[in-house]
């Protein structure tokens, strides 16, 4: 059994049943071993950033990693954007890079680069395998990098003679660590805070925000009068009737310093402390007030839920808490503009229970989260680390994590025209993805951007935000890459085609006139 | 006059007039300034990879550099693969990356990632600048450092504070270096080695490829007998009639070593000892024979040409050296099959005087050069690194550096997905180019590569090959981007879609079906 083989063989005993791959030359002694070994689904992507993206969106669903199969240090280059996602998301995945046989890298053939710098940018863990025999061994602790708490890429880059000489067989998988629980004293200091009286927040991330994570919070608010406020950009949280309403930090630096102006405690769960997406002239990094003291309760490796548990009790919290679990989803608009306002009325309307929502809709979807807190439960997964070009990939992925379940893409479409190509993989898997695109052909953020500048912008500046010469055609890109589409240009329209989109399976694109 | 403006007006008074762009918040200030300040022509992208392959194909063309803007480490990541690319070629670009204000990385931002460990692994120079005083300064040196021989990919990193704060003003433009010249020992041992009588190889890349070059080297090849094989894939060829041919060293390694097989002296210039672009089981990396003597007489950052014609004249070379400098173009096929046989015999008969060829075609085109020898002038364009998804955004750029020249683009289909962004660009900027898309719907080098492993490949490894299922329609694909296309299934309709792109001006994409 060469390298190649026990790498595999590793991989699947150790959980990971999926590989989404773009290969290369000298990834073909991987490729060849998926027929001989059964258990791991390969994937294809036309471009690398799909399938980091659909490893990021399947690791956020099933909390486990697949794996990718990347060509040398460019194919890990197109990847890295979507694993930098999947760092600030703490999505665990096993990166397979492809290299040079090891002997073959003194030479400095065309394709030869420094893979390791390139991994190190993204991962927790990164090696290169040195023998075949060391290939397994060497998958087992990538997989139990990956896994272990609080989820992290790993990178194992495999010269290609470790792949096509005999190795030692397939390595067992590793124990994994259990997540570190945090201290009575820290407990008892949380719970100080809280009670002190004085306004509190309590500023959750990660596995807070899954449904218990949220109704122990539920139940430490309710006791306590703490606000409950989720980080600006969530990996995923749960949503929707019968599951508790979150309010998520807002985007821009001023809305965000006044949510929480006045806040004394801030007792944080599962995330870092509140910070500015980017840094203004005279506008602050860190959005706590000055005077704010600051709790780490639980750092993301912690266990967050066992911390929240145990705060509930310290605190006495009543096991049911006051709540709006019930309220009433919008009905359905029938009249008006379409427009970001009707559009999100419709969602909230129409979302299908246990969707899974990829949200990529940056400057349009600001009121899509409120306007489906009552739609269904689903699930809600947001761009985790502001680099543009995930949706597409990560509805892909979150498809192939949970059959059975709809996938809804909500996409701007600056952004989705880095990665549009994860339509074909969508095409090519049958998968149950509503793709919308908000088509406003302009890089809607970076005006407002570009107006706090101060200056009055000119022609040449302008032109460098605007997409519509020529207009961008989804309905054309996304046939191109197999997936049916349509445009819709009237908020009737629109309804009627969320419909078919949501009753029908398969791959579906609606480009959307905002 | 703030950080950002000083820098482009340091840019622009060093010789750097385009900027190829997809810039983020960080970068407005940079945008906003392109305003105040004449001589800079900023071209959007819809992805980074098609801004830095075009900043490729725009310095083979003009020997200078343009500048890029990209959004921080995303940004740049995206463009990576591309840049890699450029640094095989010794292409001069200056990326400009957009970062976080100095006092803003400490607070880990989602966006924040180590950007100068991903722009050291694509280029010679990189710095961050430390405060707006400094940012004009870095920039000389980074054009500077761009322009010096052989030719570099310079990062400049410019935190957000350094280009909204107040400036010093634009800096002057620093001297370059001039080439260092080969010493005369060098020219006397290569002198020897030619003469020898043994089998010997001029080994060419580079300036050495251009027309005069090549010139030179023919003459030396007259006087002693050295056959001219020029590197496996060169960032430009001077070719056609009137020019010297040459021929290039195969791909595949077999055929590599049986057109160096025999060989006893091996003569450099311009690049370095050939190397399997792959390492496979038994076969050697180094290319030449073992008992070759191998001789770089001058490196890519020598003056080739001024070594060449000291070594012609040392070899008292007479000035007019017989060839073949007036072959017949091939007649235009007009029956049989479409195949990339008859399609190269259509390219060798209707390529335009003074065309720029940017060849992606891989497997499909290894004919195409040979079938090309006798048409006009014309240059020759290849993916240098390895990387693939260049020919796009390369031919992109050749047409911005080359108005006027009709821009063939030779492309692979599995390539072309990666990078097909960037076709919105030559609609934007009604660029003059023709992309031929090899629709074999495969990765069909990999086929090749996949049967050398040896094992009878399966169901799931010819599938991670295969691009048939759902087929790309890449006529839908250009016309989303605002690109002019149709698809041709015959010989005939192929000559006859090839004189119409020839003749009219603006893009166009043909599908051709082999």
């Amino acid at each position: 059994m060469n390298g190649a083989e026990s790498l595999v063989r590793t991989l699947v005993g150790a959980g990971v049943e999926m590989c989404f791959t773009n290969p290369g030359t000298s990834e073909m002694h991987f490729v060849a071993a998926l027929d001989r070994v059964d258990g791991m689904r390969p994937v294809l992507f036309l471009f690398e950033g799909g399938a980091t993206g659909a490893a990021d969106g399947y690791a956020r669903m099933t909390d486990k990693p697949a794996s990718t199969l990347l060509h040398l240090g460019p194919g890990l280059a197109n990847g890295l954007a979507n694993l930098h996602n999947a760092r600030r998301a703490r999505s665990p995945i096993v990166n397979i890079v492809g290299e040079h046989a090891t002997y073959h890298r003194a030479f400095d053939a065309p394709l030869t680069s420094d893979i390791e710098a390139l991994a190190w940018t993204v991962s927790g863990w990164v090696r290169t395998s040195g023998s075949a025999a060391a290939v397994a061994a060497d998958a087992a602790e990538a997989v139990a990098a990956a896994r272990t708490a609080p989820g992290v890429v790993s990178t194992l880059i495999l010269p290609a003679n470790t792949a096509w000489t005999e190795g030692k067989g397939p390595a067992p998988a590793l124990a994994l660590p259990d997540r570190t629980t945090v201290t009575d004293e820290a407990l008892r200091e949380a719970a100080a805070a809280l009670r002190s009286g004085e306004p509190a927040v309590l500023f959750l991330g990660d596995h807070a925000l899954r449904e218990r994570g949220l109704r122990l919070a539920n139940r430490i608010a309710g006791a306590t009068g703490a606000r409950l406020i989720a980080q600006v950009s969530n990996a995923r949280m749960a949503r929707g009737q019968g599951r508790v309403p979150i309010e998520r930090l807002p985007y821009p630096v001023d809305q965000a310093l006044a949510t929480l102006a006045g806040t004394r405690h801030l007792v944080i769960v599962g995330t870092t402390p509140p910070v500015a997406f980017f840094a203004y002239p005279g506008k602050p990094s860190a959005l706590q007030p000055d005077d704010c003291v600051v709790q780490i309760l639980a750092r993301p490796e912690d266990d967050q839920l066992d911390a929240l548990e145990r705060l509930a009790e310290l605190l006495g919290a009543p096991v049911e808490a006051p709540s709006h679990l019930g309220g009433r989803r919008p009905a359905v608009p029938t009249a008006g503009p379409l427009d970001a306002d009707s559009v999100g009325l419709a969602l909230g309307a129409l979302l299908p229970e246990d969707a899974i929502v990829c949200d990529e809709s940056i400057t349009t979807g600001r009121n899509f989260f409120a306007a489906t807190r009552d739609a269904p439960p689903h699930d809600w997964l947001q761009l985790s680390g502001g680099s543009i070009g995930l949706g597409i990939p990560m509805a892909t992925g979150a498809a192939l994590a949970c059959p059975g379940r709809k996938v809804v893409n909500l996409q701007a479409d600056g952004s989705a025209a880095y990665t549009a190509q994860a339509l074909w993989t969508q095409a090519r898997e049958k998968l149950d993805v509503v793709t919308l695109i908000w088509s406003n052909r302009a890089y809607a953020i970076l005006r407002h951007e570009l107006a706090g500048v101060g200056a009055n912008p000119g022609r040449k500046a302008i032109d460098m935000l605007t997409l519509d010469d020529p207009p961008i055609d989804w309905v054309s890109l996304a046939r191109g890459f197999g997936v049916e589409a349509f445009r819709v240009e009237t908020l009737p329209a629109f309804v009627e085609g969320l419909r078919e989109g949501f009753a029908r399976s398969g791959p579906l694109l609606i480009e959307v006139a905002l």
